[in-house]
């Protein structure tokens, strides 16, 4: 009899911002899997009974890392009953649970997803932006800014164009300078709000405002893991300088587009 | 002295996907602002003290929904300490949260957000889909497909047509005809992958697997609210018939994008 794995997003950060279905499992683990995006506020819940597996240091050093991973999953599936794999975040955005249910799938191993509350939502609470607007933003896009092997950041720029969508780059360190050329290249303002954080929602939180033309000097202030928001909402921070006297004018969805 | 209003994310449903912030926060509630997308067990988690204000019905019925529901909870405010706007999924993802947070800060009352499990991450752990996969997606992005007062959707179409980009409606169920020959129109494949559900997370959940062509024809199963996955990832779900016999290789992130 195979045991069962739990793809569990850990959230953010913030201990409180666990889900009651993940704070179960961790309490009642047998083997608990996890990475260095995982807080240790959120460590110390775990069942201290449970077998722990960093593979953090694994990520950093081999390429190979995913196919060890899964075979440390499929492994303690065969010795352990409830084997969770506690990721930053949720584990279907940017956080390869598709790749590791795909593999439990295929070798009979049963599987059970339990979403957390992702980085971008968590930033933005803690902020105090919202990813969408009336008026200012009908929809947001989740981007990585960092893809594996440091292969150059490929995007369709001109999908990101588009000024009525936020966009919110997650490992976005890497490549802030490039992002900010590119989009600007592509017809967005060089005067867009942006937004970038780090340990968001955590006591150590770190933020800075700014445009996508004073991006790249912003962004030499921080330390990756960072994440980015670009887009009109950030001016809804009540930091963000204000282009005009009247304020209240320039947030109503009548006004234009471009405020800055 | 005011009282703090807390703009909390009950999530998409299922209780156990509460944060143990918004489970606290409710239990300890002196007033709840809630509407109807918000489940019955999770309302049975508020505090049996606290005055109850179910603005769903407000909602339907009136344009100026929304500054009914500010002028409520500023009202509230001044009468108590702790107030709550428990909302569905995210606060800050097509729940207007932004609008409310503005108008509690132009009045001098605190507020607080307190992130959700939003309807796509909660939805796409439920199905087992992935919201973006090494190969098949490197962004995800989130769209209202219904706008007030019967808008058309008029959205910037060719920006959606970028194949590696996960496209997820919120309140779908008006458009799908229109979103299904828009997306044709402007580049997607017809037969790109697409999931449909209903009550995603609750037991009462409901949903379909199709492509772009057979969308509409689909649609006409379900009710509204409803959620709409449209990308490769969707074939990730173990029920979508595979196209060839070598199911292995189709998913692995080398293949072709154009698997149907």
């Amino acid at each position: 009899m195979h045991g069962k794995v739990y793809l569990v997003g850990a959230g953010p950060g913030d201990p409180e911002l666990l889900t009651l279905r993940a704070l179960y499992l961790l309490q009642h683990a047998d083997a608990v899997v996890y990475d260095r995006l995982v807080s240790r506020a959120i460590m110390s819940c775990i069942n201290p009974e449970a077998t722990l597996y960093d593979v953090g240091k694994v990520a950093a050093c081999k390429p190979s890392m995913q196919d060890d991973i899964n075979d440390i999953l499929l492994s303690l599936s065969r010795t352990h009953q409830r084997v969770i794999r506690l990721k930053g975040g949720d584990p279907f955005i940017f956080g390869r649970g598709g790749e590791e249910q795909l593999y439990l799938q295929q070798h009979g191993v049963r599987a059970e997803v339990v979403p957390g509350i992702t980085a971008a939502t968590g930033c933005a609470a803690s902020l105090g932006i919202p990813l969408t607007h009336r008026g200012l933003a009908s929809s947001v896009r989740f981007i990585t800014g960092h893809l594996r092997d440091n292969q150059g950041l490929e995007l369709n720029w001109a999908s990101l164009s588009d000024p009525t969508c936020t966009l919110v780059f997650y490992m976005a360190m890497a490549n802030c300078r490039h992002i900010a050329q590119a989009l600007i290249q592509h017809g967005r303002s060089p005067h867009t709000p942006i937004a970038l954080a780090q340990d968001a929602t955590l006591k150590s939180q770190r933020w800075g405002l700014g445009t996508l033309q004073t991006l790249p000097q912003l962004a030499q202030t921080f330390s990756p893991p960072a994440l980015l928001i670009i887009g009109q909402v950030v001016q809804l921070h009540p930091d963000y300088p204000q282009p005009t006297s009247n304020t209240q004018d320039a947030l109503t969805p009548e006004s234009s587009w471009a405020l800055m």
